[in-house]
This record gives structure tokens, C-alpha cells and sequence, in this order.
């Protein structure tokens, strides 16, 4: 069947279950991206509560705040930053490196700092990227005291010797993180999680095109007349989110996870990435694999699991939960060159992009949404298909339809054991025409879901 | 060792194993063909009986009737047909599309018709093939009452207009559709199941060489001093027939069956098919694959299970039995143009290829029958084999003989664990070799028969 | 990754642990082979006793002496050579063939003879190769009653007619088989088998670079200040040895045997060759496929386990034992023309590549020894490394080091199923440089071995 990973055209079948959903136009990601881009995100902090804010306009979300200190397995959740200016004057006077004009230029989660300093030592405290001159960079540092600024080399470079006047008032204060979920209910039990990040401040593709994206997803899920699955979305801080967040939920999720995916960097029209689950071949890898190739511009990129580095998906799949939550990106983190920077600005996305990146999302719900087992109600045999009008009864040599084709695979593999995804994989046959298919044998009364 | 499906050279263990049996010859086959090709054969009636009167002078067999109206599963046997005369006259007089000319010129089931129509009416009761317009396609209507005449295209467009006068005399009768069986019993009750159908009027390849064949492999099989396994042959109409059988046998089989296939289109001097069966890797595809290569002109053929469309092995492989049911066979149905046509005549096939197919398919029941499963009678460390006279005495840099790392092969997997079969397919010896050493060994005790 | 096989460059962290053994040098070869490579080797007789007294200079070696007539399974111990004196004197006077000048003239094992023979009688129990004129072949009749010479085929052309004196002393007296070993004590009871036979007469590559590269592998676990692993050491005569000690301590290496190796033909200065178990991937063979190719010339050569011929890895894989012991050589036995000739002499093999074998046969200990699985002490999400001082504490687009990651794969996979070869292979990184952070996560007390 050739390379299963190459792009593929979309079937009547699977355009019809796009077009199921109230789908928004890239104009709506336009609408909340640009009140969104600019708010001052950190792990903790009011810039996260807005963003939340604006995400519960699309969605409903009920708040978690847990407080600045708590214990969460081995971490502790941190204090609540506070940020009211940051900038440096020149010894010529000019204002410098204001957070009015990007909020990249302070050091996230920086220490407050009010002095003069020489340009040595300032110098000290930047940060700067001599491979992307033009770029500021993005840099935090949650886990040690520090202050520093980021700017671009160029302006690094141009910065003259004398004193600098620094400005940072920012505080630490005794609050709480905050964590936004949501749960669409089903017919089942079983859950889907999509979760996203929202600590990063303005940068466009990684991460704010993970909320919005995901934020559609759900306005689409929940106009479907009706979901055999539960879906819950999440949004939290990167990290010390997800811990706390699988400190409350995380035995939930043993129980009810089918499946689950980080997702981030959907801005960018490429292709799409899958990084696979601890598990390897886990119904989350299997959806993800099928789907993702009807979308984007080239092959589907597939990573196996890996823990040395990435987001969220290392606590999902720490050994002591291996809950198996993939990531559903673009192209990925850290393989294109303005990743943390400046240049992940608005410029650099689509809007049309995010709109095929929620397609695509939804697109893998659908697969686990229709992914029954089911099994024939009589096994014996092929039913008398003439009697329920569902075979042609003139033959000989009349070359059979794919339709007709789908539906002896789908009988003959309704054995109670195969899902409708392994049916497809074995048959090579279209995932959603097969959906069609089973609800036509299902009214014929021939086959039934396995419980 | 390369691709295992291509054409490989018999060892003079294998040709020795094929000279064991009475081996029919291509005039042999000719004898019972030409009395066979002629009968009117459809799902019921008396066509399918008198096949198999004359195929019960190659082999015994033991006549199933079944009753029309029986319910077999979801489906219901069929009416008989009776069949007196079919022919069209043309508004010239001339008699047309007489069924003694050619069977195939009556759509097979054919309701009775008699009456005078226009060239227009009649036109919708033609079956023609446009891309073959020499060819009288084979057309049936089972399960929708129908009649209907099939001609060539090229006749078809030289009809003129005028009026026709239709006889069509045929009639459903009460009666009952006859399946054929016989079982040649070997030292073991488990099984090897050879099936082939009897429905289809005169063509050659499809189906006529499947029953001819098999029955000659009877015969070869029951001319053995002796057989490990037992053997049953099946005739009877295609799906109709095996619903039926395996409502009869099923049981029976689940319980008793090693391996099966349904033989067909034996009669092309081409490779061979083995489309596999549903468990995949069960014994019936282990064997075929393993003994077809010395077979045929080119690589063996695999095609993985599919139950879209096929012949008996859909019932076989239908979910509640899951029986190892496969099938053999040279160009495969529906993969040469001739197949349904009045092309698939005498002069179609060739009748050294139906006794190098009766070769084959002999060579797949040695496989099985030969494929038993050692263990040895004391298993630490090798056998001293100078002690049985088994191995050189004198060594140093001396080339070891097949013969002799054939049986190290052999004595070090007769674990009881692995088969014959699988020590040939890792080891790359000759599966017939080592059925030779393995009797030399249990001569000398040093392997048993593992029970 | 590419291909795994092909050779690699070692990490420091495995050159650490290369030099943290006492390693000898390859003039400590030189040393020990020009004792050992003169004495006449047969299964039984002073030769295998003179060689083990010398290899117990390097290594405590216990002696297991079995009597003459032993039944051990299948087989009977034979009696012991006893060789003094043989020679062929010519029809000119000359006295040819002489074993004091070299001892494979004689076949080995041979029977008593002494008398005058013709050219053409003496011929008969001649042995030459044409294929390799100028080379003594190496000829052995234990287990048939047999008198004869080796002679180069130059040697045996120029042979003139007339009468022969044939003067062979030997006797088959009872004694004993000699077999010796050694048990090398570590923290756990699971062993590991190190083994090489002893029974060839002067060929330097095979066998006797297989006896003192062990050795001095013994000698390296030996300087260790600790083992994880208890190691094993044999050295008996090939086939009839090891089916001997099998009979002796089969029962206990059933229960207590990790990995093991019989290892031989280890002075070309060429790739490597492992032969696998019959378990196939048994831990023998994955620590052997991780180790040896960061030794030798060229791509690791790997066979997968075959029993038609080879060495006592024939008797340790029989069906009743099926113990994971493999064969860990350089170019292996059979693959190269001065096998089993004099032409396999001093100046056949390099000291230096004899010590390059000890360093890779010591390299595959290494692995066993370090391959524990450990456990993460709290298996929920990642730990807070910055609070064990583990990790940068600033971030952003910093590229992480190659530490950091395989530290992040331990930690993920430290789940109490993967071993730390399983992590290595999965990861790409280093399996000594895992090792080391195993223990600094031990340190830190965030992992655990698991019991």
C-alpha cells in the first residue's frame, strides 16, 4: 500500500465528518490571536489568567488554582510573579529594553533590580543570540534567583560604555498557579485529553497557536449531535503544570485514558509531527498515524518516544503514570531556527494553518470517536446480504465496489477483537467510509457494538 | 537465502516423495475432461450430480443431499433448477443463443420465459462484454428472478430489429442441492481439508481444473503405504455449498482440522497463488509457501487474507470459524481476462500444467503429512552419533555434508517445541532431507515422535 | 542510528572503564604463548595438563580430573594418549615427519604402529592438502582406530618408491580427562560462563589464542575492586570437555547463568564475529552486539545460532540445556584457509590483537556487569533535578548536553523492566557514560536497583 505516511486525499467519508462540526474560519483565530499575543505570560502569574479569560469565550473552563508553595510529587509550585516595569535607560537617557514594547526583553520570572550599572557589568545579565543577530531571544529562569534582559546581537553589540540605569519591578509574591479544564462528556467513560501550554509570553507559533488551535477543537467537538467518547481539555503551565495537574486527575487518567496528546506549534504551513507515546503502538499513536496524513503540505513526521527533552508528554509518560499522551505538532520545537525568539511573531504563522491544524486535531478525535469494536451478531458464515438489500444479485464478472468491498472486510472482521482502525490499517480501506459502512450493518441488524 | 518464493529445484528428496504415490499422466486428465466440460453445472440440479458420477470413477465419494428451503445459517438452498431448452429466433427465423451451442448463453439460475418481444425488449435481457467482444460472458442471477441471454458484442451490435421469439424452459423445482465428501483416514484424525466447487457451467480453467485436479490428488494420496494425517475432499456449489458443509461439519472441523485449501484456476502453465488465510501464519500458509516454489514458472504469488471478494475460504475464514482455510492456485481468479468467458475453453489451459498442479498441490499434503514434531529420546549434549555409525569418524578440515549439519539441525531442534518445517525454514535445508534423516534418526532411537 | 554493527568510537567513559582493570600487555602474550604453543595437546593426556598448569600462573585454576571410561550422558571419556616418539624413516634413510620438529605430523590420537610399508601402503594413512601445498593439514581419529601422517602435498610428491619404516609409540592407557576452572566470586550468584578448549596440538590462532586471552580477561575482572556478577572460567577439551563438565555443573549453570561465551580464534588483527545463542536474543548475544563494535577492524560480523558445526557452544545450546552461551571470535573458525594447518603459526597471529581481544571480551563483561534495572525511588513525573543540583537552571534555546539527555532516558526508563542495555539501544547514548549517571542518580538517591 505504499508509504502510509505520504500526504492523502481527504475521501467524500472523511469530509463529510469535517463537515459535521461548526468549523470557524481562520478570521476567528485572527479575532482572539491578536487580543491574546500580547498579555505577559509566565508559569504563574495574571498574564495566564487572562489568557485563560479570553480561551473561556471559546470554551467553558473552570479554574484550578493551587497555591504558591504546595507540594506536587517532588516539585514545589512556585510563587506568583508579578510584573509592573521593566527597562534600562542608556547613559545617553534613552529607555531601552521596555517590556511596553516586548515583554521578551525581561528575563521571565526575573528578579526585581533598581540600580545604576556600568556596561560591563550589565552586560552581565544579557542575553542575546550571535547566530540570529536580528532575534531576541526568549529566556526564564523559574529555578534560581536571577535578573537579566534579552535583546538582539545588533543591539548588544551597538550598546556604549558608561552607566546604565536598570529598572525591574517585578515581585514574588504568596498566590497560586493556575490550571484551566474542561470536560465534554460522552457516551463512555473513556477520555480523550488534549492539553496545551500557556506560560510562554508573545510568541506566536510555540505556544500560542497550542490554546487556539485547541480551543476550536473543542467548539467543534461539542457541536456534534453526539460523541461516543469523553474529551477533556487542559491548559496549564509547561511542566510544573502538568505534575500539578496529574497530582489531582493523574489516577483519573489511569483509569479512563484512551488516549491523549500535547499540543503545540500549529501555526506553520508544513507538514505535520507525531511524537509517539512511551508506549509506542498506543491507540494515540495509531489515530495520530491515520489521520495526520490528510492534512499538511508534505510526509507526516513521526518521532518514537523520547524523554530527553520536549513538554508535558515526559510527565505524562513518566514510568509511574506511562499514560499514553503524544504530541500533535507541525513542524516540532526546536527544529526551525526562530523557535524561543522574536521571530516567532505574528508574521511568522497562518491563520489558514491553525484552521488545517484544527481540522487535523479533529481529525484524530474522529478516528477514536468511531474507533468501536464491533462483532456480528451472527458469526457463521456471510450474512445472506441479498436479504437486507446489501449486495448486488446480478453477478459474474461485474467488478465490485469499494463500498461493497469495505463491507465484507468489516463483516469478516467483526469478530469482537479488531477495532475499526485495525480494519482499515488490514484493508486499506478509507477509516471513514468503513464508520459509514458499520452504521449501515448496524440498522441492518447484522453486526453490534462490543461491549 | 535470498527470496524463498522463487522458482527453487526439486532435491531428489522431494521427486522421490512425488514418485512415492501413482502419478496420473496429461492424457489422463483429457479422458475425464472432455465429459466433464459439457454439463450444464449450477448451483443445484442435476449437472452438479452427474459431475460427480464421474468424479467418483477417480475417487470414492459419499453424496450430501440437502433439501430445498433448508435454512443453513442466514441463508436458505436454493430451489433446484431444471433446465429443457433456451434459444432466441431471430425476426429471420434463424435459432440464436441456443444453449446447446453453448451453456454459457442462458444467465445460469434463468427464470422461464417464453413470448415474442422487440429487438429493444430483448435487448435488456443481453449480457456482452464490450471490451471482449468475442466472448460470451458468464452470467448468473441466484438470488433476484431474472432471465436473460449473454452473447458475444460483436453479435450483439449485428442484431436487427424486428421481433424475437424467446424460449426459455426452464424451473424451479423442490429438490436439493448435492454436496460430495470423502475421507481417506490416516494414522492421526487431524486433518487436511481439500475443497473445490462444482457449480460453474462449461470453462475451463475456472472452475473445471479445481475439481479434476483434486480428485487425481486422491488418488496419489490414497496410493500411499501410508499417511500421518487424514484427508477430506469436498465438492459442492460455491458459497451456497460451503454455508452449508460447514453447518453440517463445522464442529467437526473446528475441532479436527490442521490445515485446508480451496483449489482452483489449476489449469494455466503459470506460477502459483497462495492466497493465505486468516490467522496468517497458520500451518496451511507454512506449507504452501514452503512447498510451491517448486512449482510453476516464475515466484510464488502470497496474497495476505482479504474477504472483499473470493470464493470459499470466505466462509471458511467467516469470524465464528476462523478455520486455516486458504486458497491454491495458479493465475488467480479475476487476474486474467479470459476468466467468466466463453474463453476460458479447452484450448485455455493445458493439461500438463493440471498434472504439474496435481504435483503441487501433493507436494503441500507431503509438507503437512511429513511435518511432525520431534523430540529427542535424550536430550542433554549431542548424541555420540559414531556410536549409531551417523558421523565421519575422521575430521580435522574436512567439508561437512548437508546430509550430516541436516541432522545436527534436526537433533538440536527435535525439542519438542519445533516442527519439521520450521527447522527447513531456519536451517535453509531441504524440508524432504530432513524428513529422510528424521526417519534415520528415529531408526536409531535417538529421536521420538513427540506425542 | 545507522547500522549498529559497524565500528564505533569509544567513549571516555568506556576507555574509563577498559583502564580501570590491571590490563597486561601484548608482551605478556609473547611470554606465556612460547611455552604453551610447543606442547602436544590431544583430548586426554599430559599436553591439556602441562597447558593448564601454565594458564594457573595467570589465574587460579581448580582441576577436574574424569577417568577413563566415564559414561557422561551419550558418551564415553576415552582413554589417554600417550605419545612418545614418531617418525617415518625413507627408503634413502632419511627420518621424515618426526613429531619432535612438528607435532601435527602425527595424526592425532593415533594408534600404535611399527613396522616396514611400500610407498603405496604407507599412503593410504597419509594426509595432505593439494588446495594448500605447502601446509600440514591438522587430522584427528578419536573415535575409530586409526595410524597415520600429515605432510604437505610438496612433501608427499616428492615421496620415492621402495620400502618405509613407520615407527609410531603411542598408547591408550586408562586415565583421565583433564578439565580445569575457576569461579571468580561477585555480589550477585548469577554467573557468567567464560570458556575455551585446550585439546588442539601447536596452531596458534585456533586454539590457542582463545586459553590465554581468557586468561588475562580473568586476571582484569580479578583486579576490580568490585563485581556485580560472578564470572566463570573453564577450559576443557572441545566437544567430550564440555559435554563432560555438562554432566558435572548442567544443573547448577540452569539455574545460575546470565550470559556466556565459548571463545576462540582471537589473534587476527581483523573484525570480530558472534556467534548468537539459540535463545537468539538472549543477553549473551545483546551484550556481545553492544560491546564488539567498538573493537576490531571492520563491521562486527553476527551469526545467528546454527548447530550443523562449530565448537562446544553445540553441547551448551543442545535442546535439554539450551543454556545462552555463544562464541565470541575474530575472523571465526572455517573462514579462513590456514585454519586447521601449520600454517596457522606464531607468525599467523599479533600480540596486539590478542590483547585488542581481551580488551573486547572484557568490554562485553563490562556490559553484563554494569546492566542492572533500576527502579526511580518516586515514579510520578520527573523529580525536581534542580533540587539535586542536576540540571541547568537556566533555559530557553540552550542546547542540552548529551549528559543531561541520557540522564532524562534513565530516569524515564527506570521503571524496574528495562535494563540499562535496553535504555542504551532505545536512546543511542552511551551505555558507559548511562552507567555513570546511574550512579550519580544512586548518589542522589532518585533511583534505585531494583531487587
Amino acid at each position: 500500500m505504499g508509504n502510509p505516511l505520504l500526504p492523502r486525499e481527504k475521501s467524500p467519508f472523511l469530509i463529510q465528518a469535517l463537515e459535521e462540526a461548526d468549523r470557524e474560519k481562520p478570521e476567528d483565530y485572527k479575532r482572539y490571536f491578536d487580543r491574546l499575543f500580547p498579555l505577559f505570560r509566565s508559569i504563574t502569574g495574571d498574564g495566564a489568567r487572562k489568557t485563560h479569560d479570553i480561551l473561556s469565550e471559546i470554551m467553558p473552563l473552570q479554574r484550578i488554582e493551587t497555591p504558591s508553595g504546595s507540594q506536587v510529587f517532588d516539585w514545589t509550585v512556585p510563587k506568583e510573579w508579578v510584573v509592573r516595569e521593566a527597562y534600562v535607560v542608556t547613559p545617553k537617557g534613552e529607555r531601552i529594553l521596555d517590556i511596553r514594547d516586548s515583554n521578551l526583553h525581561l528575563v521571565n520570572y526575573s528578579q526585581p533590580f533598581r540600580g545604576k550599572v556600568s556596561r560591563e557589568e550589565l552586560d552581565k545579565h544579557l542575553h542575546s543570540l550571535p547566530e540570529l543577530p536580528a532575534a531576541v531571544p526568549y529566556v526564564i529562569s523559574y529555578y534560581a534567583p536571577r535578573w537579566g534582559f534579552c535583546l538582539t546581537q545588533n543591539m548588544r553589540d551597538r550598546l556604549e560604555d558608561g552607566e546604565y540605569e536598570v529598572v525591574i519591578d517585578t515581585e514574588h509574591i504568596d498566590g497560586s498557579m493556575t490550571i484551566s479544564e474542561t470536560v465534554l462528556p460522552g457516551e463512555e467513560t473513556k477520555e480523550v485529553l488534549i492539553t496545551a501550554y500557556t506560560c510562554h509570553p508573545s510568541m506566536a507559533n510555540h505556544e500560542l497557536s497550542g490554546p487556539l488551535v485547541t480551543a476550536f477543537v473543542h467548539r467543534r467537538l461539542a457541536s456534534l449531535p453526539k460523541r461516543r467518547l469523553t474529551y477533556r481539555f487542559v491548559y496549564a503551565p509547561e511542566t510544573i503544570g502538568s505534575i500539578t495537574y496529574l497530582s489531582l486527575r493523574g489516577e483519573h487518567l489511569l483509569k479512563n485514558l484512551a488516549a491523549g496528546y500535547v499540543c503545540n506549534s500549529l501555526g506553520m504551513p508544513t507538514h505535520f509531527t507525531c511524537k509517539k507515546t512511551r508506549r509506542e503502538n498506543s491507540l494515540s499513536d495509531r489515530a495520530a498515524l491515520h489521520a495526520l496524513p490528510f492534512f499538511g503540505d508534505k510526509e507526516l513526521q513521526v518521532r518514537e518516544f523520547f524523554p530527553s527533552h520536549g513538554s508535558d508528554e515526559r510527565q505524562y509518560n513518566s514510568p509511574g503514570f506511562n499514560l499514553p499522551v503524544g504530541v500533535l505538532a507541525r513542524t516540532i520545537y526546536g527544529e526551525y531556527p526562530e523557535y524561543h525568539t522574536s521571530l516567532d511573531n505574528p508574521d511568522f504563522i497562518s491563520f489558514e494553518a491553525l484552521a488545517e491544524s484544527a481540522d487535523a486535531i479533529f481529525a484524530v478525535c474522529s478516528v477514536l470517536d468511531k474507533n468501536a469494536v464491533y462483532e456480528r451478531t451472527m458469526p457463521y458464515c456471510e450474512p445472506f446480504m441479498t436479504k437486507y438489500g446489501l449486495y448486488p444479485t446480478l453477478s459474474g464478472r461485474r467488478k465490485i465496489e469499494d463500498y461493497s468491498k469495505g463491507m465484507m472486510w468489516l463483516l469478516n472482521y467483526a469478530d469482537g477483537e479488531h477495532d475499526l482502525l485495525s480494519i482499515a490499517e488490514r484493508s486499506g480501506f478509507d477509516f471513514w467510509m468503513l464508520d459509514d459502512i458499520a452504521r449501515v450493518c448496524l440498522d441492518a441488524g447484522i453486526i453490534r457494538l462490543k461491549k
